[in-house]
């Protein structure tokens, strides 16, 4: 165990509200803090990074289509107006909820209630060579860093001479069928379509493949049997190889092993297959479920712990319709955070909490330009249409006028000129001279 | 001297044209190639990064009010429909002037025109103690990185209890009284004045010092005196300390020692008082000035070397009103590129090269909101209108419609709102996996 600070976080103002301490600014966390701004209680909301990321976007920050800025939110901008609402840039180690206290890099704090909202990161499940060499897609950095890595191996493979020699760095290989892998296949495909032979004249595309591997039967498990087919359909259409039944045996940085098929060559595997819920020491292991989720009851409280609740992907919660627990996505975490939210302000009442129950309003994925799959309770459809839904319903979601602005231009803007101008390799090329070895060396 | 590779760089269609190959895609290079578009020679843009950056905006991005890509546009991008000119990213290392031949990171190439226009670095004048605790400015990475500095230490200054102890985290001190130190200093304490206090209203922004220093006895030395007396006129009515005819001795990550005053505690200390021209090995010293310009006769020739020329903050070419050769900014890079470019099709026509006579079309500078400096040649003006006319002219010189378009809107934004809104904690933190050390003791 971390050993735990020793000493509270500092300049805390002092309040004589009950202090509701919210782990991680996702949309659970952000979701809660937001709805408690005029609540009774003093909002200690803690992140590790000083903004919100907008996770459904990720893979176009990874395709160049956004900016990292554009997804990205400052949590501080959010609550100028909140004097209750404190934001802290920390990392949270353990609680102890014998002492309601929770301990984090810049100090400890005590809580009336607590609220892990900590999210997932991904899951290698266990294969440490597939962890070592593949990049995953679940940080705005990380997205960053996709982006980084294809454009630099593109700049890489145009120095190389023989054609046979450049494959590997070429073809990109994505693992799971999931949203992000079917949207970051089809944005890969289209890259390769329309904007990289622009770019690099002297190569020759047909050799680059974009390689989308499921382990499961379909495409996008969650969804209906239209939207997995045409998906799928999609994909084809764009020039996707995409594999089902398939398993990724092993990953050696240059070679992906598959159970029963031919390795494929390739520098780029991006692994979207699955997530394992962030951990915080401090409960007992009767509380976690073997996914790594933690049971909580109809109010999203730990069981047996008054006072301590989870939210989001790392709340494991059965409803009758739900016997394994909600879907890890954001609309389970809004929900929850909007119901708990609505009961802190019960408790602040005397009044009773209601249960959580879930309300799946739909999903949708999107493939490319013109096409997109949509679910909804009462209907289903595809193409234009749906892609014309998922653009409107995301630009929504999306946090700031300034940011919705801009989204909207970059996405009229991709769609009218076929090219996504982001092309640039920004990358942390600086290295503070405090770190630089020939510095050191002469000093 | 580094090893040459012993390659040719792969991939170079072959051509029945001279080629002309140009070191540096800033502003001199970028538009001598742009300029031979379609001139009868075959062009070969190195440049270390894959995009152009416009140098005047890195203070903007330093304070968080544009995006590193709003002011970055890609290099390949800019030659799609240019089947003559090839991009490579490359590091130069060094040229044979007898061979006709320039070594690089990825291969040797063989030019019958060269062109050095690699820019400028930060001159640190030989304290490396300074160069190994202060921030440069040089290229948009190093601006980004001032930007997560700056964030970084206010989220670490306010986990701290006692005031005396924020100080060092809080005060920004700037040194350098040119454009970059001015336009830097101004903005950031529009940041303090305006911004950061809302951001942090737990800190107290009357102990955040801003200070600027100055050799010399005067702000923007080659500019007129009104302009120089205006420019510290705004900068005294923003809240900035301006230190003129003081000399920074040392300094150590925490102190900024300075000649026969008392010292300031900072742990951000900005560099912008000295460029130096970039290196390559190739020529001997007598083609060198001491401030390490390349001696050019008034074709931006080496003098003695046929075919081998130099552009911008490299090149010191003497003329009547310019004995020290021309001052190191983007307007003499720009014309002496446009005057290169018709010698070069001069020469294709077999006509007489033009010598080249710089045109001083004036100079400005910024370094608030409404508060702007400027000299034209037939007149000086100062205040809102110099603001708008250096908004108007930094927008039209950026390339591209979109980073116009974008630009223009965060300026727009941030003008009405009082509010930059990037302020984004984005750092390099993903490291690869490759790279982390816990999975490489693992394996």
């Amino acid at each position: 165990m971390v050993v735990p600070e020793e000493l509270p976080i500092p300049n805390i103002p002092n309040s004589p509200l009950p202090t509701v301490v919210i782990v991680g600014g996702g949309f659970a966390g952000l979701k809660l803090a937001r709805k408690l701004k005029s609540a009774p209680y003093q909002v200690i909301l803690l992140d590790k990074h000083n903004y919100h990321q907008f996770q459904p976007l990720f893979y176009q920050v990874a395709t160049a289509g956004l900016e990292p800025s554009a997804i990205s939110f400052p949590l501080r901008k959010i609550f100028h107006n909140s004097p209750n609402t404190i934001f802290r840039m920390a990392e949270v180690q353990s609680f102890d909820s014998e002492e309601n206290r929770l301990y984090t890099n810049i100090g400890y704090i005590d809580y009336d209630f607590l609220v892990l909202a900590m999210g997932a990161d991904t899951n290698y499940f266990g294969n440490k060579s597939i962890e070592y060499y593949s990049v995953p897609m679940k940080t705005v950095s990380e997205a960053l860093f996709v982006r980084n890595k294809i454009i630099s191996n593109y700049e890489r493979a145009i120095n190389i001479e023989l054609q046979e020699n450049r494959k590997s760095l070429m073809n990109v290989v994505i693992v799971g069928g999931g949203p992000t892998g079917v949207e970051l296949a089809g944005a890969m495909a289209e890259l390769r379509n329309n904007v990289l032979p622009k770019d690099y004249p002297e190569l020759n595309f047909d050799n680059m493949k974009v390689v989308l591997i499921e382990a499961g039967p379909k495409l996008l498990g969650a969804m209906s049997k239209e939207s997995q087919d045409h998906s799928l359909q999609y994909l084809e259409e764009l020039g996707v190889e995409v594999m089902l039944d398939t398993k990724v045996q092993d990953y050696d940085g240059e070679e992906v092993h598959i159970e029963g098929k031919e390795s494929i060559s390739t520098q780029t595997l991006l692994w979207a297959a699955g997530i394992k819920p962030n951990y915080i020491e401090g409960l007992s292991k009767e509380h976690y479920a073997p996914n790594g989720r933690i049971f909580v009851n109809e109010f999203n409280e730990v069981s047996g712990l008054e006072g301590i609740y989870v939210l989001g992907d790392v709340a494991l919660q059965t409803e009758e319709n739900f016997p394994k627990g909600h879907p890890q996505v954001a609309q389970v975490a809004l929900q929850q955070a909007e119901n708990l939210g609505k009961n802190l302000i019960n408790i602040s009442k005397g009044q009773e909490m209601k249960a959580f129950h879930y309300k799946d309003l739909g999903s949708m994925a999107t493939v490319g330009r013109k096409r997109a799959v949509v679910d909804l309770p009462f209907m289903k459809f595809q193409g234009m249409m749906a892609w014309l839904t998922w653009l409107f319903v995301h630009l929504m979601a999306i946090l700031g006028v300034k940011n919705k602005l801009f989204i909207f231009i970059d996405w009229a803007w991709n769609y009218l000129s076929f090219d996504s101008s982001l092309r640039l390799l920004i990358k942390p090329k600086y290295v503070r001279a405090s770190e630089r070895k020939e510095l050191i060396e002469e000093k």
